[in-house]
């Protein structure tokens, strides 16, 4: 053997063994074989998905979603409604688009409509009884059958009382109950018709309000100058631009709690206890009807007494006069005005639709979607182009489940609400059928209602924690016109310095309850964010899109001027689903908890610069509570930085899950059940209603305005009693972001 | 080349690829290797473990703890107590056999003390105001300096007001509402003072009823026939046997509620708010005083008046009358009797010394074990009994974990609660200041207040998941004498036939509010349990270990009387210590929901037997609650296939996660924070206080006693409110036990 047949051989012996190496390191599995579910469970979001779901979201077939969603009138429980129902579970069941499961709902909750027979209206009587002047029953036509099709509901005011009170008549500027004690220096009220303008107090509260101080029936208009920049002629309203036409009129619930008004804290079924209707509080005390601008100039035009103050005054083109009765000599002269309301409340079956995508790795964590679908007419804008839209993005997702393209992460569910318009009916008994899988499993809730209110800007509500997902998802997407990204569009027309992050952001807005997902912050205790599209507020001061609650919000006029192309709609769906897909697919929840430290900062720094000095010479201090801010900031800055260093391979999915679930449960750490014992439903400390103009915890802020007014030590007691609560849940939110192992 | 040659090439080659496949295969590491979390994540119980625990469990180191614990009286906030707080700190915190972390916790809270230069009493003055009377002081001391210790807080009643009313004695029996309504019925009870037996009624309620009455002061005592199975001469009594002495007086917080009683819903820190002392509730609202039954014969068999029912009679040796007044012609003729209270009450600090073993999988899961610390005298058996056997289980846990030879797969926190005997105010504190993360974290709650009331059987009481983690680790230890496994032994003393397992099992005892369990069931919804060692019913109808509360509960009677040898005690922590650790580190959490079902079948079962035919009467269906409770079967059997069923090599260390949340949390779907709005922590549907004798759920069984005891249809709408509360609580269980992917 030479040399070479030995340097052969070796060599030959060589690719052998290197082919016998790559064979059995490659080729066989081992028998301790990694699982498969070891990658799975740590897969983390697909920037690549996201992209392709941006670039599919279509503007026409939001347009084509809106117009069946628009054709016919469908407020809650209606044939409409009925029929919006079956196409939507058409759509969520679709073997080609549809989701992985999809059911209707049935709620059997309390209504309260117009007699179709009998409609409501305003009169003007003269002192022997003669009949002067009638309001309008409906709307005008004005494009093609819209306003004029037998299923629009005329105008009401839900949950108003039946009932045909006259008296003289006053106007009350805006119902506030400071605009009542002024008038009441002026005027007896007892008896007296009011009329007072939308805007400055809630519906209901306008009607508690009068009430309170004698009035019989109450008359609730638009005044163009809230709603139309002034504008009140036909030739400048709809249809030849967005403002409201004369005949105008907004609907809506009058009401001051949310959920069924029967059945509090549990779900409306079939076999639930209901109180006594005479029990429900919160609604109007009197009967009370809305009429448009062109009736309300006749009555407020003719009005008789003092001049109402400069900032009582409103668009209709006259002086605006408080009563009582009308001018000498007028066509009024000593007439009365009568309020004939004659609607009527029954518990009627509405439903929630609702849709599921499962989740691979975390099924039992949710992601929600939802918007409500009941209207009070066509409901072009509130709420079918939020439904357009959530429609845009089940089309997409569900296509991609059903190529088995794609499956997520954690578990979405889609809902379509019903009877929100009459007090966030469908979300709310939703929400108490299954308070504790809901609370135990729900990362975040997403809200789109009405998704274009006009095409400036982008606008977002929101907790804290979803700040930063709302941000990152609007970078990814480009605005309509111009090309700009809806982050930079919106920080030009909504932006705030902030601590946390040395810069410039946009202004993410505080979330009240005027939609639906005040039950899931609210009773629950779940992340919430609301989004749309909006005004330039340097070009409109409208009070809302001027059609809001009425027979023009149509097709037509969403088509033509609000959003023409459809392509704000376009830039809601992109962003809202992307936000979607970072909270169901993202290995670790991109929620940020460290962002409620400033808001609980500010909410300090207001209490200490309003309070301090008086809650100092009655023995309350607060720096337990600035301590407790400095506790949850240190925390949520800790779980930050762990997160931030994770490393894959030494980081099990049971740590990933543990750091998700303090991310989730820390919005929960707020609630406290026993906080505002008279409101219902409002558990979230930092959340709840603020009456006070002190920027701080609304149940410390509340009690402080009380205390001073009343100077009572039983109300300062209760000062003390709401600071203990804030500082309580704050270091239970503390104590939900420390390390877990910690006693 | 011969074949030969051809065939030495080719095997040649084969042995080299083969060396390479091997190498390749074993030798070289893959790129995606398995992360060392995957075994560790998938890891079960170690039954070796197990038995080598129960081996260790030691019964002389027990007495020995018990020896320390029980050597000076410790009543909440005394020196003893503080002594024993740095006690066990110093036992937690040891370098050999401590835990991970240990420290102590304080919260200022609201206790009850008597005057020390002002020993309360109950005289008898004559008309002319002459003394001829004064109950005892003190115990008599018995053995060595036990009782006489200047340390044993004289006998009294906590939170009773101080006052001297006096008035003629009358006897209510036990003081319950029904007592006094008969006894009212002969006399005029108004200024009266009431003399009652312990048993039948809370402690603050006899107070509180007989105030309803016009009683002016209480006294309360241990009747022999209740406590000693009627022996009451001095030779039958301790030291000669378990039985009270003729001067034992049981002392105890007279309150209804428990928890800090000035900061409910609040941890009792410096910066709560505290209400006014005139506004707690549920305390006596007349001066009450305890005394024994060497007092309680010298004016009871004194009395004038009707004889006494004979179910009122008691083992005084005397026939007992009903008063008004003493005997004419006896020494007490026309005399009056005075109480004299002289406790005072003030905001004292009282620690709850907490300790913590990581865990290592799942460090956010907890499993607590808790007993309070503080007694009413030396508590050798109540509660120090119960610590004895804890630092015996954290001894052994904690050497295992310094040693390096164990580390549970979830977090164990052992908790030493302060204040328990004037109302589990430790614990409900601790429950209050962490309520997020206890509820969002806690598996089960293990309470080992007494350990040892007598050395016959184990008894547990439970919620019905934590059944047959308890049977299982009854099941491997042994009783001490005559030797046969605490579970074969329990089965003889107790048992029931079950229709989930179609045969005789040990009887479960359910759990009220009588000790520290209470905060965690009712407030919280966490699975509770509480274990002990107890009697030989067919030996004695004792209504509690007879020195229960009084100066005669030492080491000395503990280990004469009750469990000679400690062995009892050392079965109680080989049960406790192995459901602990059952429960800490098995992959899936031992707790089983389908347990739940029987005692909603029965409940259900119980109402529909009781109440039905009423209930159709007035249009309230039960048919609802029938179906939930189906469907909870139906959910849980479900939930226990899966189980059975799992799979190791396909199951993720998510889907077991996700059971183990199932199984943690349904018990949280109980929890209904507005059903009983007049109750403060009551919010457990299930367990809530029942007053009615239906067996069936609380809110039902009070609810539906109280319609047909009015008949008004405001009481029968709340009868039907209640079923609602209920069929919701238990649809949100059956609701958190299916599959989670669905809506």
């Amino acid at each position: 053997m030479n040399v070479w047949k030995i340097v052969g051989g070796v060599f030959g012996g060589a690719v052998i063994l290197a082919i016998g190496l790559l064979i059995g390191h490659f080729g066989i599995s081992k028998n301790s074989a990694t699982p498969k579910w070891v990658d799975e469970l740590s897969q983390d979001i697909d920037e690549n998905f996201i992209k392709e779901f941006i670039k599919e979201v279509d503007n026409k077939a939001i347009e084509n979603n809106l117009k069946v969603l628009s054709k016919r009138p469908h407020m809650a429980t209606t044939d409409g409604d009925t029929e919006l129902v079956k196409w939507i579970l058409q759509r969520w069941t679709d073997k080609d688009s549809g989701l992985d499961e999809a059911k209707e709902e049935i709620y059997d909750v309390y209504l309260s409509f117009p007699d179709k027979n009998n409609p409501n209206n305003i009169k003007v009587l003269t002192p022997n009884g003669t009949n002067v002047f009638t309001s309008r029953f409906t709307e005008e036509n004005l494009n093609e059958n819209d306003q004029s099709d037998p299923e629009v509901t005329k105008p009401y005011a839900a949950y108003a009382p039946r009932g045909n009170p006259k008296g003289k008549l006053v106007y009350a500027n805006q119902g506030k109950m400071s605009d009542f004690e002024s008038l009441s220096k002026k005027i007896n009220l007892t008896g007296t018709i009011a009329i007072v303008r939308y805007g400055g107090a809630g519906r209901s509260t306008k009607a508690i309000n009068a009430h309170h101080f004698g009035v019989a029936g109450l008359i609730v208009y638009t005044d163009p100058k809230d709603i139309n920049d002034g504008n009140a002629d036909p030739s400048q309203t709809y249809p030849h631009s967005w403002y409201l036409p004369p005949s105008g009129v907004e609907r809506g619930a009058y009401t001051e709690d949310f959920g069924d008004l029967l059945t509090f804290f549990s779900p409306a079924k079939n076999y639930t206890y209901r109180i006594n209707e005479s029990d429900i509080k919160g609604i109007p005390p009197i009967p009370t009807q809305p009429i448009g601008f062109e009736d309300a100039k006749t009555l407020i035009c003719q009005l008789a007494g003092d001049d109402a103050p400069l900032d009582w005054q409103g668009s209709l083109g006259c002086q605006y006069k408080l009563g009582p009765g009308f001018l000498a000599g007028g066509i009024y002269t000593d007439s009365d005005v009568q309020v004939n309301v004659y609607n009527y409340a029954e518990v009627r079956p509405s439903a929630n639709v609702m849709g599921m995508i499962r989740g691979t790795v975390e099924p039992d964590r949710y992601i929600m979607y939802g918007n409500h679908r009941d209207s009070w007419v066509h409901g072009a804008i509130d709420p079918s182009s939020g439904t357009a839209v959530m429609l845009e993005i089940t089309r997409i997702l569900g296509t991609k489940v059903k190529q088995g393209k794609w499956r997520p992460r954690r578990t979405i569910i889609f809902g379509s609400w019903g009877a929100e318009e009459f007090g966030l009916i469908g979300s709310t008994e939703f929400a108490e059928e299954y308070y504790s899988k809901l609370r135990d499993r729900t990362a975040a809730y997403i809200n789109v209602d009405i998704s274009v209110f006009a095409n400036a800007t982008l606008r977002a509500q929101g907790t804290p924690p979803v700040q930063g997902v709302i941000f990152e998802a609007a970078k990814q997407v480009q605005t309509p016109v111009p090309s700009l990204s809806v982050y930079d569009n919106w920080i030009r027309h909504f932006n705030r310095s902030s601590t946390v992050y040395n810069k410039l952001i946009p202004q993410l807005g505080t979330l009240g309850a005027g939609s639906d997902y005040a039950p899931f912050l609210h009773y629950l205790g779940i992340s919430c964010m609301d989004l749309a599209y909006t005004y330039d507020r340097s070009k409109t001061s409208a009070r809302i899109y001027p059609a809001y609650h009425t027979a023009f919000d149509t097709f037509d006029y969403t088509a033509k001027h609000i959003d023409p192309g459809f392509t704000s709609h376009q830039a809601v769906a992109r962003t809202a689903g992307n936000v979607l897909l970072r909270l169901s697919d993202s290995l670790v929840l991109p929620l940020a908890p460290i962002d409620y430290w400033e808001t609980l900062e500010s909410y300090y720094n207001a209490a200490e610069s309003n309070m301090k000095a008086e809650l100092s010479n009655r023995k309350i201090p607060l720096e337990p509570l600035k301590t407790a801010v400095a506790r949850y900031k240190a925390a949520s800055d800790d779980l930050k930085r762990t997160i931030e260093n994770l490393k894959d391979t030494q980081t099990t999915p049971l740590k990933i899950r543990m750091i998700n679930d303090q991310l989730m449960l820390v919005e929960r750490a707020f609630i406290n059940h026993y906080a505002f014992q008279d409101l219902p439903y409002f558990s979230h400390v930092i959340w709840a209603p603020r009456t006070s103009s002190v920027p701080t915890f609304p149940g410390l802020a509340n009690a402080y305005s009380k205390a001073v007014s009343t100077g009572l030590l039983e109300d300062w007691n209760q000062v003390h009693h709401h600071l203990t609560i804030v500082i309580q849940a704050i270091d239970n939110a503390a104590s939900t972001l420390e390390t877990v192992a910690s006693i």
